[in-house]
């Protein structure tokens, strides 16, 4: 499958915060709602800073 | 793999910008690169609509 892990970037360090994402769209500025398979969608707040589909791999970063 | 096909909508209609992508990096405001594992790098204007990993399927929209 395709999922992608998202991370949030903050000085200098990339945290997980949604595992196996499939979905993400945005719902106003610099706003985005991620959706799984499983598990409660969850929105984040920051700038798309990668997407890296081979590596599985979103990066936000905070405002 | 997980590539995704990057669509650019415009009028309602999406149309194919880019097969296969596999990394998408913002390059400035509303600006992005799309690489692929084949072929150039291709610069994008516009917003992200939508990011759907399990239908490989990225689209923009243009300002």
């Amino acid at each position: 499958m395709c999922e992608s892990n998202v991370f949030i970037k903050s000085e200098e360090k990339e945290v997980l915060f949604y595992k196996e994402a499939v979905k993400i769209i945005p719902v106003g500025e610099d706003e985005f709602v991620i959706e799984g398979l499983l598990g409660e969608p969850q929105k984040i707040s920051g700038k798309i800073k990668e997407i890296n589909l081979i590596g599985h791999k979103i990066v936000f970063e905070k405002k």
